[in-house]
């Protein structure tokens, strides 16, 4: 692991870092804030997966999740979403290839060489983490924004007992579903959608995933609201299957991080209690 | 006045505004954001000058000031940091010309045109404030970050009863005996340092200014700390005027918006107290 920076900020260390990734047999570079602890203290760790065209850099830098962490004593790791560099297959279009791993691991070509994505989350970036920072591998949860809430919802849904708690920031609740989801899902997976369910947060609750607790926020001033996203399509999933899950709309909200970082504080707080 | 965005966000509307200056003679953008208010109320000012390099945009992105203005009721205000256009003077270096307008109005060629942030900032801009958003303007504060701190210093120092408080972050406290200052002095004034007393903070102070309350924060592992910065010129004159000034040496803390965003909370609450 190469630490390519590290910042002092709010009581802690915003440091960013890059490793060689087996995985995706690229340069992965992530990035992971650790609040001030004694020594030998481990701290639990909180999972932010982004969205499309982003890299680990814009919640950093936009997120405003320092300070709530900092106080609730959680570390904060944003990957990146998707392998990058001269070799690795691309598209013009900014909703699939670089920037849009969609969290799935690719079988078509010619995708399916790099883009491993949900391999990287789920083991490779896990395991990496529990070696080289001060943390407890048993308090996890995990959140993200729009294709990285949806990244956080199926983590979590696949992955029972692993994840403490789960929320998410206008999510992509259903991408078998949507175009967003369409477009990625028959590049990467191909045209079988039998095949997309376990990449699909609405129709993993179906086929019987569960999640302890669920909190997402969900701007209703949001351009992909009713073409992408779809709240009430998880919000009618959770009710079926019992699981307990606030999905609040919010007046006025679009899609940008000045609506992620106005809830930031919130969800750090609510995984917090679930972390202690 | 021109719309470029607005965004919702932490119970306000984040909005990027421009219009054309006549003390510029160009289109100048800045960034407001105003928190949620009662029908006619008008609401508190704080002043943000930003630093070299640097737009309205960097603060609003990363600056992390609007939890605390919502929860004070405060309007922030974040102008840019010189006139910009095809048609304006500018340099090769960062440090003089766009992004580096050090706050005064040039006489010297060619920046004397389009050069006047000292007029601007002072004179124009409040103007269209006042004129066009729910604002108190007589309770108003300031403050800035680096070249901006030394914009935020002198406009306050040069404008008795017109701001409640003054504070900065990592500001350049004394232009006229460091190299930054040395040279926009040179370019934008002249060779003639009498002339630069009236831009320079220690020696505005020197000279018999002064200011109501004064907030400084400092990161110890600011590179420009002992070159550029010199925080310990503002103590001294501070201490020989009886201005009653906090300068808190940070350690660990570099001159970057980590920095800028772990004490803006802090900053924002100190001035909360004065514009009651």
């Amino acid at each position: 692991m190469k630490t390519l920076s590290t910042n002092r900020a709010f009581g802690g260390t915003q440091g960013v870092y890059s490793h060689a990734s087996a995985e995706t047999g690229t340069e992965m570079t992530f990035s992971v804030f650790v609040p001030d602890h004694p020594p030998g203290a481990t701290l639990p760790v909180l999972w932010y997966l982004s969205g499309l065209t982003c890299t680990h850099a814009n919640v950093t830098e936009k997120g405003e999740y320092r300070a709530a962490c900092a106080k609730h004593g959680i570390v904060f790791i944003a990957p990146d979403t998707s392998p990058r560099g001269a070799d690795v297959a691309d598209n013009d279009s900014y909703d699939l290839g670089t920037g849009a791993g969609f969290y799935v691991d690719a079988v078509q070509q010619p995708w399916a060489q790099h883009y491993r994505m949900r391999s990287y989350i789920e083991d490779e970036l896990p395991a990496l983490i529990a070696e080289q920072f001060a943390v407890d591998m048993d308090r996890q949860s995990i959140t993200g924004h729009s294709m990285g809430g949806h990244g956080a919802l199926i983590t979590a849904l696949r992955n029972p007992g692993r994840y403490r708690s789960v929320s998410a920031f206008a999510p992509i609740v259903a991408p078998g579903e949507v175009p967003w989801g369409e477009k990625a899902f028959s590049a990467y997976l191909g045209d079988d959608r039998s095949a997309w369910r376990e990449y699909d947060a609405v129709a993993l609750i179906e086929d019987g995933a569960r999640v302890p607790a669920l909190l997402v926020d969900q701007g209703m001033a949001d351009d992909f609201l009713t073409g992408q996203l779809r709240p009430h399509r998880l919000a009618e999933a959770c009710e079926a299957a019992g699981i307990d899950a606030s999905i609040r709309l919010q007046e006025g909200y679009d899609h940008s991080y000045y609506f992620v970082s106005t809830f930031m504080a919130d969800h750090v707080a609510w995984h917090a209690g679930r972390l202690d």
